[in-house]
């Protein structure tokens, strides 16, 4: 199973896509920013981002697609921004008929180190880890859209192996929308 | 010049087009209001918003869209669903070249009834007064785009008037992004 993680933002959109075929497992597949400028109009700083995530999902065909759920921690304009990115991404797999998912930072954060309150460093050092990546992902949003991806992949194959339904690449479609399903199951770490 | 205005929403996303020629004159070229299910999951409801936006944009060819700018008043759950399905509707619009502006909730109620704080009853008489419509545009959503679309003629009109610039049909496309130029000239009242 392919995920491609979504860390929204207009000034920074982080892009990360995973690939995993068990639990505990995970490899990069590619990660990147993209960047609008903030001077740019807003439509344009948005059609810029649904150009880039319309590229990758070309490039890289993911199996679902995983998405920050927002929450008003930050300031308006921050949230703003952070929604309007992301509902571009959402329409972008959706158009496409896939899987969309949203996962709340906390959920991330549990997934990928244990806790849901670990701080951007830990979760960048446990990303670099269990992608056996020789150099730390930058800028955070990148590796914040690699958990994003990880979380995604994990909690789909422990949901599916909570209901036995097997686990693997040819995993269900249900398990690709874990956001219905109720808590998260982080995965075992790799190394 | 004619003028599609968004009130953005998930649940209800009011949708107007308005022409006008001259400050304090509009007519109305139609009204509605897409709703998508509480219970569709988001990818789903946003691509029936961006369906409903682009068909509206092919039929009545627009040549500004005007969208609601979203404050953190109310519950965060309504704010995010707002920004993403004005995100939806931005990007409709700029994919297309359209510009599009982003007017506050107290620029659009100053535009129609002359104060900022008007509350959504006194909206909604005086854009069914201004366009002379024989019957009240419901729901709410429906006579906020319309008052979206009121509010940005007359805007642009009114800056347009003010730089000296010729009013009218063939009004320069800057007057169509008022929304960085500062504060707003409401139009003067037509009946």
């Amino acid at each position: 199973m392919r995920v491609l993680g979504v860390d929204p933002g207009l000034t920074r959109c982080g892009l990360g896509v995973v690939d995993g075929a068990r639990p505990g497992q995970a490899s990069l597949v590619a990660v990147g920013v993209v960047r609008t400028a903030a001077d740019d109009d807003i439509g344009r700083r948005l059609c810029g981002i649904e150009r880039a995530v319309d590229a990758w999902l070309d490039e890289h065909r993911p199996d679902a697609v995983a998405v920050e759920r927002v929450f008003s921690q930050a300031n308006v304009r921050t949230v703003m921004g952070t929604a309007q990115a992301g509902a571009v991404a959402i329409v972008a797999a959706s158009r496409r008929g896939l899987p969309v998912a949203l996962h709340t930072p906390s959920e991330v954060k549990a997934a990928v180190t244990g806790s849901g309150r670990a701080d951007k460093a830990q979760v960048t050092t446990m990303v670099t880890r269990l992608l056996r990546l020789s150099d730390r992902p930058t800028p955070a949003d990148a590796a914040d859209a690699l958990a994003l991806a990880i979380c995604h992949l994990w909690r789909g194959t422990a949901l599916v192996r909570l209901s036995g339904a097997g686990v693997g690449p040819g995993v269900a479609p249900g398990a690709a929308r874990p956001a219905a399903a109720g808590r998260i199951v982080p995965g075992r770490v790799a190394s």
